[in-house]
Formats: structure tokens, sequence, C-alpha cells
């Protein structure tokens, strides 16, 4: 089969690689129907040393069930499933409570999304089967649910969101952008999100952002202070994962609120010592256990009263996947879906 | 009057200082019935530079106010009151969200209260009148609302103890003692107390601990993890403030769970990276709101159900406070009650 490897910083191939195989009874194999590129795709795209064997990308897909080792009872040939970009057993303590990320079974290592063919372990408890076509027009909404949307759920969530909180997100990606939707629907009472590209802050404001702030740093920490009284916000989510926006998000908290982190963090340390303690902030978020969210996600977008689909701004085909990095990271693309 | 001073590291003396007065209406001048040692304190006792007019000590006490502000309507002289560690006008946004810690108008100095007199600002909004004797035998318990007790609560709140949740806290002062109390009043099923003085982790056996670590660093981790099957705890408390101490609550917190931090923080910086990230560990507590916990904390120390003044296991004069700083720092004292 093709699929993409990327061998260095800048260095993404579309390559020839061997068909994924059942390897476990608990396995599917997947044909791979849509697929795309993630923010967090772009951190090693930035750094990651030469590597002559490469790294498979992609985490983020929806597939279509080719073939089930013999122990799968929930998922079969032809069925469409999501795949949330962690391998989750669904029976261990930690999948029950919802934290699919810490599945005591999960780690396992698989060929990336951005193929044509996927092994997915633990089918069971992982995949999600939908009752569509794989050409139904909802295909990019249903894609978010495989990360960026339940991504920016977790944020909104776990920092508190809800009705008369304000909370102000950093980052105008598609987590960020989708974290906005999420307060809106967990029913925050103002959403500020500081992003810098309109076309990305204009789609921002179609899902629920009340204001937008351009400044970043000390500006933008002026900037949402003005906003607030002075205050800040009771929830800060920061969907990039660089410290200095780990650094806003402690300037533009209120006393006693949450940052919550959704963007994978790109430091070890930072600061956590008396400032925050006694404004009583607390730091939550994390990787997102998406799984655990489909469930109350998806009937907003199968009924259509959400449309976290309209992230993808761009589409192409598996061989444009090197182009697909560019245009992301050149930011001339919001995200890019691939259809294989 | 005679008040207690520190003049930098390893240096308290008391002295002659002004009577306080009323100052501002809303003022109360309180005579100090009962006040005593905090464990926060030896911090500067550590590293205070040496100033020759010396700091103010004291932040805990019970009070008899001796004189009120025009404007004072809660409290009139000869009552007994808990005194919050905290000033607080009671009326704000964030005293009525029980944030009495970032009150909008608590900034005050004021004397300390290991004195004979202090002076108390916004007291409608920050002392809580009692309908006890200052010669009441539950007079100890009493004095720990206005800090250990509320933080020591705080930290078990605030960190989501409750049914079926392993609890462990770190350190085996006051404050760590009354985490164990407070995390079992909110029906955790599990606390390990860390700590390696026999007449403390006693004490915190008798308020609920079932498992007691002496062990710390690596080595108190591996215990941790082996009593937890691996897993750590879902809640730690920090009742310590020192940076192993912080790394340490990171190294036994289970995936999923909270660190709450209740020991001032002696660092700015510190782990809080991918790793924290990755197993969605949320870092939360801070300076106790102790004021928002007196109407849920007073009723099991009224009617006898809890001792948290059995952490007092000495009692001095005033003019003894230097040697009680000096038998706490050398840990032949847990907490000193003082009686001015």
């Amino acid at each position: 089969m093709r699929a993409t490897y990327m061998f260095g910083a800048g260095d993404v191939r579309v390559v020839d690689a061997p068909d994924p195989t059942i390897e476990q009874p608990t396995d599917a194999v997947l044909r791979v129907a849509a697929a795309c590129v993630c923010g967090s795709d772009l951190h090693p795209f930035h750094t990651m040393p030469v590597r002559e064997r490469g790294s498979s990308m992609g985490h983020e897909m929806i597939g279509v069930v080719e073939e089930i080792g013999a122990d799968v009872r929930t998922v079969k040939p032809r069925d469409v499933v999501i795949v949330p970009f962690v391998w989750s057993c669904g029976e261990c303590d930690f999948c029950r409570e919802g934290l699919q990320t810490s599945c005591r079974f999960g780690r396992q290592r698989t060929g990336g999304a951005q193929a044509q063919y996927r092994r997915a372990p633990l089918a069971d408890g992982t995949l999600y089967r939908l009752d569509v076509d794989e050409d139904d027009e909802r295909m990019p909404g249903l894609l978010t649910l495989s990360d960026v949307y339940g991504t920016g759920y977790h944020a909104a969530l776990t920092g508190g969101a809800g009705p008369g909180k304000t909370v102000a997100v950093i980052g105008d990606g598609a987590v960020g952008l989708l974290a906005v939707l999420s307060a809106r629907q967990l029913g925050a009472e103002r959403i500020i999100l500081m992003g810098r590209h309109d076309a990305r802050t204009d789609l921002g404001r179609r899902y629920g952002a009340t204001d937008v702030v351009a400044a970043r740093g000390d500006e933008g920490i002026a900037a949402v202070r003005d906003l607030t009284g002075g205050d800040g916000a009771h929830v800060v989510v920061d969907a990039v994962g660089h410290l200095p926006a780990y650094e806003q998000a402690l300037g533009i908290v209120r006393d006693g609120g949450a940052v919550s982190r959704v963007g994978v963090p790109q430091y070890t340390s930072g600061p956590i010592g008396r400032t925050q303690f006694d404004r009583n902030i607390t730091i939550t978020g994390g990787v997102a256990p998406v799984r655990a969210y489909i469930d109350r996600l998806l009937p907003g977008i199968l009924d259509g009263t959400v449309d976290p689909g309209a992230v993808f701004d761009r589409e192409v085909g598996l061989e444009e996947i090197p182009e697909a990095y560019r245009l992301m990271d050149a930011r001339e693309a919001l995200k890019v879906l691939v259809r294989p």
C-alpha cells in the first residue's frame, strides 16, 4: 500500500509500505476512508531529527472495516467506523472511567492513518461504528470525532466551562476553534478567541466566540484583562502547546480559575510556583480521551446542529499529503482532509 | 503591647510595639486569646534576610473583640471570634464564590497574631463569631479553623477526595494531618500518610490514615505505588511546599488524578510538561479560603466528633514564642499553641 512517513523535519513522503494484517485476534484491518493532518503533526515537522527509516504518520481517521480478528464482536467487514487516536480496550478501569488515553492495554504500535490501510488493535473497545455511508456529506464532521472535536471538548470540559463562565481560548487552529464550539455547547456565557487569522477567527465567531483578540504576549494578556474588567477568564484553554502560550494562559486566567491544556506541551518545566498558588489557579487538561466523548458529540453532527467539519478548508488525495503539511505549516490551510 | 517580630532567619524576638487602634470604620481591635506558630512561619525562619525593623509574625488566632469601628455590625465587644488568616469583605464576587483569599479588598497590612492585640480590618466579612467562652476546652480545635484545618480541607476538597478514592498526603505537619482528617470526612476509601515522625503519623492514623509510608523520594514513590497496585493515588496532597515534595507528588499520582498543593511553594518553576499532560494530571489547590469552610467544619468540633486541636502538642505564653519556633523547627513540637 501507499503510506505517509516523516524522515526528518520538513521531510514528509508518501512511500510504498507493507499492507497491514491481523496480528492479534482483537485486531481489525481498516481501509482509510478519510484522514487528515493534525496541528500536532507540525511539531515533529519542525523538530524531528533525520531518521532513515522514517516515522509512520497520521492518527485521525474514519475507516471501513476490511477484515476482523477472531475475537472481534462489535464491528464487521464493511462497517464505517470512527477511529479515536488512542487504542483502548473499553473494559479496564481507566476505560470505564472515561480515561481511555490511560487504557491498560492501549500502548500498541501500528502504522499511521495517513495511508491506504491501517491495523486497529483493540477493535471492540476502540472503534465506534457509524450508521452512515462513507461518502456521507457529514464525513468531515464525523472525522473530527477521532481527535480535534473531542480534544476541544476535553479542554472546555476539564477547564470547567459552563453557564456564567468566561472562557478564553488561545490558538485558532482546529482544536482551539472546536474548544470554542464546545464551550458554547457547555453553556459558557462569554468566549474570547485569541488568534490572528481572520478566516479562522471568523469561523470561531460562527462557533460561538463573542470576542476575538489578535494580540498575544503581554499585549494579549492586557487585552483579555480589559475585556473582563481586569479579572481575566474563568477558564483558559491552551490549544497551542508552546511555553509562551502557557505563560499567556497564566496571565489571563482569573483567580480561582483553570488553565486547561490540550496543545501538546513542547516544554518540560515552567511556572508552577507561588504566583499560581496564591491565586488558586488549577492546571488541568491533557491528552484527550476522545473515545469517551463520541456518544455525546455525535448526535449534533448527525442532526446538523453543529458543523465541526467546517475546520477543513482543503481536501487532497493521499499522494498530495506532503503538500498538505506545507499548506498547514504556512497557515495557508487551517486543516486538510485527506481522502486516500 | 508585646508582639513577636522576626528580624532575620532564626532570629525571632518578642518586643514592645504600639497598641493597635481602629483605623477604618470597618475595623475591630481584638485581644489575642489564642494564637500559634505555623509551618509556613518556618520558611522565613530558614531564609529571611536580616531586616532591622523586623516582620510582625503570626496569622492564626482566636480573638476577643475589644473595640469596633463605627460601621461594624456583626460583632461587638467581648465576642469571641475566629480570625481567618486572610481579610475578606464577605460581599465581593470572590467572597461570595468562596474564594475569600482573592477578596477585592482583602490586601491590608496589619500586625501579626503572635501578639497581645491585633487590628482586624473588614471585621464583618472576616471574623466568625463563636458562642463559646475563651477558656472553652475546645479552643485548640476552634483555633485550627483560622488556618490549618481549613487548609487541610481545601487540599482534600479541591483535589477531589471522596468515596472510592485513594488519597496520599505528603507531610505529617498539622496541615498534612488535617488533610487526612478532611479526606476521611469527605469519604475517601484509603488514605496514605507520608511522614517519618511516629508521634505525628500515630495521630494521622487516629484521623483516618489507613497506611503510613516513612520513605520519601524515589523510595517513597515506589512504596505508594506498591500499595496501590502500581497505579498511584487519585489525589495527592502536597502539604510541604518544597520542590522535592511536588516532584514526589507527581510520582505517586494516578493517571487522571490531581496533585493538590497547600504547602506554600518555595519554588517558582517545576515539572509541568508532557509527562503530566500525557497522564491527564491536574495541579490544583492553593492558598486556602478558610473563611469559606468554617460553617461546615465547626459543628464537628463543637459536638466533639472530630478533634483537630490534637495537632497542638505544646502550649506556651507569649514571651516563650522564640522557643516555640525552635521546638517546631527541631521537630520537637508538632504545633505550638500560644496563650498570650
